[in-house]
C-alpha cells in the first residue's frame, strides 16, 4: 500500500453528493491519480468485507461469498486536464467541477455501495482505474485485463460512465492517427527555395471540415460517428519554411466497423497523405438480448440508447461479459470547462443500484 | 569583460577560411552567443589599435584617427538552431556547417580586417552582434541603435550578410502575425456538441497555399515578396475538440510597402480571422545614388541586385546611413541543414574589402 500520512481521508458516511465533492476535490488528471487511488484504497481496506488489491493507480475490491451471480461495477478515476474548474461547488441542483460528470459522481456511487452494501444476493466487484482519458495503451482497465483478467469476470458489468441515469448500450470504437505532410526547409525570405509543409495541410483540414458523419442503426439503437483533428503541429522557427506538419485525428466509429475497417476508412479518407495509426480500441455491439443485462435494464426502466464515447464496455464485451453504461453524470458536459452533474441523478443512481443489488433474482 | 579562462582563443593570423572554421566551431545559436562574443572581444582588445566596447553579447570596435570618412562593417554572430551540422568541415572548395554562409564567413572577414588593417584612409567601425535570427525585439543591433546610436554612424555601412560576393541593395521588410481561429470544446465522441477550431483553419492554409507573391521593381532592382506559415498549433488532448488554433505567418515585403502598409495587407488577406501582429521590421530602399556607396559598388564591380531576407541594412537606412549587403556566404543555403560557403569567395571577399579600404578616395 502506497498510502501514507499524506493520504486524504474520505468520509463515506456522507451522502453520495458530498462524496462526489470529496473526490472531485482530489485532483486526478490522467497520470496523477495516485492521491485519489490512495484515498480509495484506504477506505476499501477499512470496509472489512472486501478483498482489495492495488495495481499501479487502480484499486480493485470484491466480495467472495460463493453466490451464483457476480456484478462488476467499474469506473475510471482520472479526468481530463483541469480548466480552472476546481475545487467543486454545489449551486442549486448541480455540482460543478472537473470530473463531476465524467465520472467521479459514478465513482462516488461505487464507493458508497462498496462501503455499505454487505447484504447483496450478488457477489460484487468494484474496479477503480487510472488513465482512461488518454491513449488506450495506458488505460488501467486494459492493464487489469492483461494482468488480472480473472478480476473482470462477472455475469454483468456496469460502467458508471455518464449517461444521465439512462441505459446506454455498446460503445463507439476510437482510433487516433497522425496525418503528416512533408516539405523542404528554406529561409522564409527566399520561400521559393522551400516547400511549405503547413500550407500542404490545407486539404487535410478541408476534408475534415467537409466530412459528414455517418449514423448507424444497430438493434434499433442509433450510433453517430465522428472524425476530428485533435492536434496540429508544425514549424521550426519564425523565419524558416517548415518541412513537416502533423495533424492528429480521432475517429469515433460505430460498432458495425472493426478496428481494421476503421483503419481502412482513414487510409482512404486521407488518400495522398502519410497516415500512421497510433492508438485504437474496438467498438462494442449492444448486448441487449442477455438475460442478466435484461433484468438490470428492466429494473432501471426507460429506453436504451447508444453510448457516445468509447468506454471500457468494449473490454468486457471482448471477454463476452455483458456490459452496459449507466451513470449519473451528463455526457454532454464531459470534458467541458463548465462540467457539472445533476445532484438528484446522483442520489437516484444510488437508490436504483442499491435496489437492484438487494433484490433477489 | 566577461571572458575568463574558458574563453576559446581565436588565431587571427590564420587565413580567413581557417578563421571561418574556428568561429563556426564555437556554437552560437541565438541566445547562446556568449562564448563566441568573449572570444571576439578578447581578440579585438588584443589588437591594440581599436577602441572596444561590449554590450550584452555584442562587441564593437573602432579606430579613432580623425580621418574624413568612416566605413562601418557589421555582422551578426548568432545562427539558427544547429541541425547536426557541426563541427565544420572543409570538402573540396566549400566549408560546411551551421553558420558558414549566414554569416560567420562574413564575420571572419571582419575579424581578419579588424586585426590587421591599421593603415586605412577610412576610419573603421566593426560591429559584431547577437540575436539576429530571432524576433526583431531581441536584435542586438536594434539594442545598439537604441543605446549606442553614435556607434552606428558612418558614411557607408557594409553588412556582411551572405550575397555570394555580390552587391545586394536594400532589403525586404518582415512582419510576423498570429492568425487565430476559435471554436468550442467538447468530447470528441460527441463532436456535434463542439466546434473544431483546427478544421476552421482550413481556409487560412488554403489562402496561403494559393497566394501568389508580388515581384516589385525599385530602381531597376527586383524584390520578391513571400507570405508563409512558419508555425501552427492547436489541440488540447486526444479526445477533445479543440477550441483554438493559431497559425503564425511571416510576411516578407518589398520596400514599396511601409510596416503600416504590410499590416493592412495582412489584415485584408486574412479577412474574417483574428490577426495579431507580433513582430515587424521595415524594408529598406536601395541607396544606389549615394556617392560613397557608388564608389564601393564600383570597386566591387558587377551588378547590384535585391537582398532577399531582412537585414540590418534597414536599421542604418532608418538613420539615413547608406548601407549595402556584401558577403561571401550563399544566401540560398542559409538556414539549411546542408549550409556551406564557397572558400574562394571568402578569400576573394577579404581581397576586395582590403583593396577598397586601403585605396585613397
Amino acid at each position: 500500500m502506497s498510502a501514507d500520512q499524506t493520504t486524504p481521508t474520505l468520509d463515506l458516511t456522507a451522502d453520495v453528493v458530498a462524496i462526489t465533492a470529496q473526490i472531485v476535490d482530489i485532483e486526478s488528471v490522467s497520470g496523477n491519480e495516485r492521491a485519489l487511488a490512495d484515498a480509495i484504497e484506504q477506505q476499501l481496506r477499512a470496509a472489512g468485507h472486501l478483498e482489495v488489491i492495488r495495481t499501479g493507480d487502480a484499486v480493485m475490491a470484491r466480495t467472495e461469498g460463493g453466490k451464483d451471480r457476480r456484478v462488476v461495477l467499474a469506473g475510471h478515476i482520472d479526468t481530463v486536464p483541469v480548466a480552472g474548474n476546481l475545487p467543486s461547488r454545489i449551486e442549486g441542483d448541480r455540482i460543478y467541477g472537473c470530473g463531476t460528470s465524467d465520472m467521479k459522481s459514478g465513482d462516488a456511487l461505487m464507493l458508497k455501495l462498496a462501503a455499505t452494501l454487505t447484504d447483496s444476493p450478488y457477489e460484487l466487484t468494484y474496479i477503480f482505474y487510472d488513465n482512461e482519458e488518454v491513449e488506450a495503451t495506458k488505460n488501467g482497465l486494459g492493464r487489469i485485463a492483461r494482468e488480472y483478467r480473472h478480476w473482470l469476470y462477472g455475469d454483468l458489468a456496469i460502467l458508471l460512465e455518464p449517461t444521465n441515469g439512462l441505459l446506454e448500450a455498446g460503445c463507439q470504437g476510437t482510433m487516433r492517427a497522425v496525418v503528416t505532410t512533408r516539405g523542404t526547409r528554406a529561409h522564409s525570405a527566399r520561400a521559393w527555395l522551400g516547400d511549405n509543409a503547413i500550407h500542404a495541410a490545407a486539404p487535410i483540414l478541408q476534408r475534415l471540415a467537409d466530412y459528414q458523419p455517418e449514423r448507424v442503426d444497430i438493434d434499433g439503437i442509433e450510433y453517430r460517428e465522428g472524425l476530428n483533428a485533435v492536434r496540429i503541429e508544425g514549424g521550426i522557427a519564425g523565419n524558416i519554411i517548415p518541412d513537416e506538419c502533423t495533424v492528429t485525428v480521432n475517429f469515433r466509429f460505430a460498432p458495425h466497423r472493426s478496428v481494421a475497417d476503421a483503419e481502412a476508412f482513414l487510409q482512404e479518407f486521407f488518400t495522398g497523405f502519410e497516415v500512421e495509426i497510433t492508438d485504437s480500441a474496438p467498438a462494442a455491439v449492444p448486448a441487449l438480448s442477455d438475460p442478466v443485462l435484461a433484468t438490470f435494464a428492466g429494473h432501471v426502466g426507460g429506453e436504451v440508447s447508444a453510448k457516445y464515447g468509447w468506454t471500457d464496455v468494449s473490454r468486457f464485451a471482448a471477454f463476452k461479459i455483458p456490459a452496459i453504461n449507466y451513470g449519473p453524470g451528463d455526457p454532454n458536459l464531459a470534458h467541458k470547462q463548465e462540467e457539472s452533474a445533476q445532484t438528484d441523478l446522483i442520489t437516484e443512481g444510488e437508490r436504483v443500484l442499491r435496489d437492484y443489488l438487494t433484490t433477489p433474482y
